[in-house]
């Protein structure tokens, strides 16, 4: 199953592609999508959509997860969170692909074990669940990538198969520090 | 100058066009789009893009004026309507046409004169502006019209067209309780 994780932001757009069979996960891509905050918001979510779509149709993913918001948070950013997270939620669900919302508190507790987990911890996880040698950067991509492991571990406990994700030995795809939708190729 | 207003929502989007030129504004189309609550939330915002997308098309507006929210108003349902927003913005800026957000407070200063009017005198002074029988039914198509005539308003401020709206004989349209995008001529 090939899972994208999108943790939405007009400024930047968290994208993760994992691809797993059992418990066995390796990354596909991972990166950042950015728009110029100099252009309107619109315009904006029109270049969000543009490279969301595309990702979708490049990836062919089974499922699309994307982080579900609290606007309590920060609410000056809020609004331009809120706005991408709709876009990604009508990117996915437009290509025909099963959408799905996790909270911040269903992903830390899906790849760590602890709901109250912090960034640092969520960023190891994902690391050693996916097998790679560093902590993906920058942050968005990780958190991306923990969304669609999220997504990947419920889709095993609700078919049955649910032993642990454990580290893959042939997954050793190292995300890129800045990179901009890096694509890999589907783990052996 | 055609425009059109968009009161976002998941369950239920005003949207409402008004045509003026100079002082003068009628009613082009006023209602509501509605997405079934039964539905997932990124099914409800393809149906939302789908007729936004459409409204846009047919009525060709020069410009789209959105609600900007503040999130801090109803977390239950602020999440919905951010996404729904983000949606909006899209459909606008897709089709090539000038997207802008107003606040609330900016629409109801444009509409009645002071920014902190209740729904009531909103929806009074969009049946007089644009030379209605009755106020817009549902509220969120009355919202929507005085989103489209606070942006009229700028428009004609910035273009130094500055004379005041009056109620037109002409523009004698009626918004239909319930209606469903109810389409109307331009007024003559």
């Amino acid at each position: 199953m090939r899972v994208l994780g999108i943790d939405p932001g007009l400024s930047r757009c968290g994208v993760g592609v994992v691809d797993g069979q059992g418990p066995r996960a390796g990354v596909v891509s991972a990166g950042v999508v950015r728009t110029p905050a100099s252009d309107a918001p619109a315009r904006r979510l029109v270049a969000l959509h543009t490279e969301l779509t595309a990702l979708v149709a490049r990836c062919r993913p089974d499922a699309v997860a994307v982080e579900r918001l609290f606007f309590n948070a920060n609410v000056r950013t809020a609004m331009g969170v809120g706005q991408a997270a709709g876009v990604a939620l009508l990117c996915g669900a437009q290509a025909g692909v099963d959408v799905v919302e996790y909270t911040p508190t269903q992903v830390k507790a899906a790849v760590t074990g602890d709901g109250g987990a912090d960034k640092a911890k969520v960023g190891y996880m994902v690391r050693a669940l996916l097998g790679l040698t560093d902590v993906p950067r920058p942050p968005d991509a990780a958190d991306a990538l923990a969304l669609a492991l999220c997504h990947l571990q419920r889709a095993r406990l609700a078919t049955g198969d649910g032993a642990p994700s454990r580290r893959l030995a042939d997954a050793a795809a190292t995300a890129r520090p800045g990179a901009q939708v890096v694509r890999r190729g589907r783990p052996a």
